[in-house]
């Protein structure tokens, strides 16, 4: 609580007291992350065609392989922002291991979303599912990081580290991708695919005024 | 063994020498968690239909999706039980080591079953699947707990918050699957699906009276 | 080197000075093997039958439940071992590590290996292949084992507990894999198989002098 | 800083100071190697012929036996050189970080570019995939290095571990597996095969000269 005003008792643990548990935590969101990450690669297929057709074949291929580096760039983005966020937490609460436990089904959804993108990448409802996937779970880690600040969740020093991914300008990331959806729907995918590389662009806006 | 009367010697470990090693296998345990828990997006096949009937191909897989999520529930909640039950371990033997791996076993098998309910969720075969999985998972874990509290393995301090997994009132939870058996058999798959969500209402109530 | 005659010197790095790297081959393993361990239920496949015939369907299935047990437990054995073997390590060298490499190689092999076993169980060459896989790990483990002992890497008061892994006697468990392969050839796959349940006999004799 | 002269302040973390945040990067990492080369199996395919054409249907898949040999070696050399290269390291800063992403991201690719050369290993396109992937991973790595020993992110004491990394020599490994592209190309592609095993020697040669 760190010298701030009482509040009505909820079970929480302190990260000191219950180190090992914490840690648990840690290492079970990292490795949700690893795996998520790495499960990326089974959407790249090999082709099965005549050994004179393999250059073109792979070539082909090349949404999935940009569907490939898209994912692994967000939800590389992702872990960096999960990670600096949970250093700066001095305790935990079961709404925020519930809603740890939610987020990271999001996560283990992008592969999933991904190749449905790579195979079906000139179509709204590809656009849509990605889109919808990826502004959930940014939506739900910026709601994350509010709760986390109002409960006095986080150490007092490293407030300033936090509070950035908090404020509403941390929502254009999500909003890019929820903005994404109409745009899909009565604009073009391809359109709304362009729309991304605004959001890498406003994520390194906001990466700049955080911490690790 | 924290001031109880002495038992016949069984090779054990206390925790605090052999930190290291309780260490691990509480990583080994992390580790199949998040990879089990991850492996359940592969259930989610993306179809290989013409763009323009995508939608309505991946509506039509929505048992798949009911599926993951029920299941990512499912593990998600076995995982957050294990951790607090490991957390207010003092010690661990043969017995609860060689139990945890057959556990860990049932859980790593919750993506096929799960697979199975998603492709055949209105048979009364794939709810058997489903439930003896998780049923027997859910009661491998409750006489984990119970030989743990008989067995002085628990910290005296944490003994509050690890009793209640233990109690008779904890077995609702694996009880709903099992029940849900017969009900799959003689009245119908669906009504089976319903009693689940009895589980998840009875976890609640036990959680809360747990801690992390 | 724990009072012992000095020997020349090869470079080696002593657990307390290195705790950082030595947590990480120790995580690394235990990632490998966790994921080899449950990569294994994705050799159970979903049969695409009509509904009327799931359950027909899965019975038939079981060489590859029975596959995934025995993998499971020995997998799960030979975690257990390694897991003990290096909890009982003052340091380690390259020799070492590049042997758990190639031990962690022939691991990750397990879930192929298994795999050809469920599918062609009573073929002479699944039995060749699986025990294969098996005895070498195990003879690969066994001279880890006596390496570590003779370069003086195992923490002397630990020395009793790590001892029997090392001795002739601990060789019966590769030595039953590997003298299962010409019975497979000469006698018949399901007189192998039946050799294997010997092993487990032995390995509970083993591990009962053993410690965790 | 350790006693070096005053550089410009660019935000950078002191792993004393973050030594979570710290253990999450390595952690992460890790998980990225444990299932990368777990999934190198995965290419491993169960061959679906008669019992009597078992064995000479496992026979014909050699390649991808040796691609999964090959790729497993070198992808754990490449674990080696990374574990020994963040054991010395005193801190990171973003760019560090972000490298190492794309870096993990290139690791993950390894299970594709070896099913590729495994399915079409007679091929310069598979050759030049195979090489490019592991060419820039190696280079990646080199360069990581190289800014981290300019950066002054090497613990002063264990600078004569990781220098050798970062000299030209150790260029020669990613340079083999460069220099093999226009040889696949332009003479053929065994004979750039054949050049990766120099890569190998010339990694045992630099390896000798570093630490754990």
């Amino acid at each position: 609580m760190d010298g701030k005003a009482a509040r009505p008792a909820r079970p929480r643990w302190e990260r000191r007291a219950y180190e090992t548990e914490f840690g648990r935590i840690v290492a079970f969101s990292d490795g949700v992350f690893a795996i998520g990450i790495t499960l990326l690669v089974l959407n790249l297929e090999v082709p099965d065609v005549p050994d004179a057709d393999l250059a073109q074949a792979l070539w082909q291929d090349w949404p999935h392989l940009f569907a490939y580096a898209l994912s692994f760039a967000v939800v590389g983005r992702f872990w960096l922002v999960h990670h600096s966020f949970f250093s700066t937490l001095t305790g935990f609460d079961a709404t925020l291991m519930t809603s740890n436990l939610v987020y990271l089904g999001l996560i283990v959804l992008v592969p999933f979303s991904s190749d449905v993108l790579g195979e079906y990448g000139n179509t709204a409802v590809a656009v849509v599912i990605y889109a919808g996937t990826l502004g959930a779970a940014g939506l739900l880690n910026w709601l994350m990081i509010r709760y986390a600040l109002r409960s006095d969740l986080i150490i007092t020093e490293r407030l300033p580290d936090t509070q950035p991914f908090g404020q509403a300008s941390a929502l254009i990331i999500p909003g890019v991708f929820v903005l994404s959806i109409p745009v899909a729907i009565l604009v073009s995918p391809l359109v709304a695919e362009l729309v991304w590389f605004g959001a890498f662009a406003a994520v390194r806006g906001v990466r700049r005024r955080g911490r690790p």
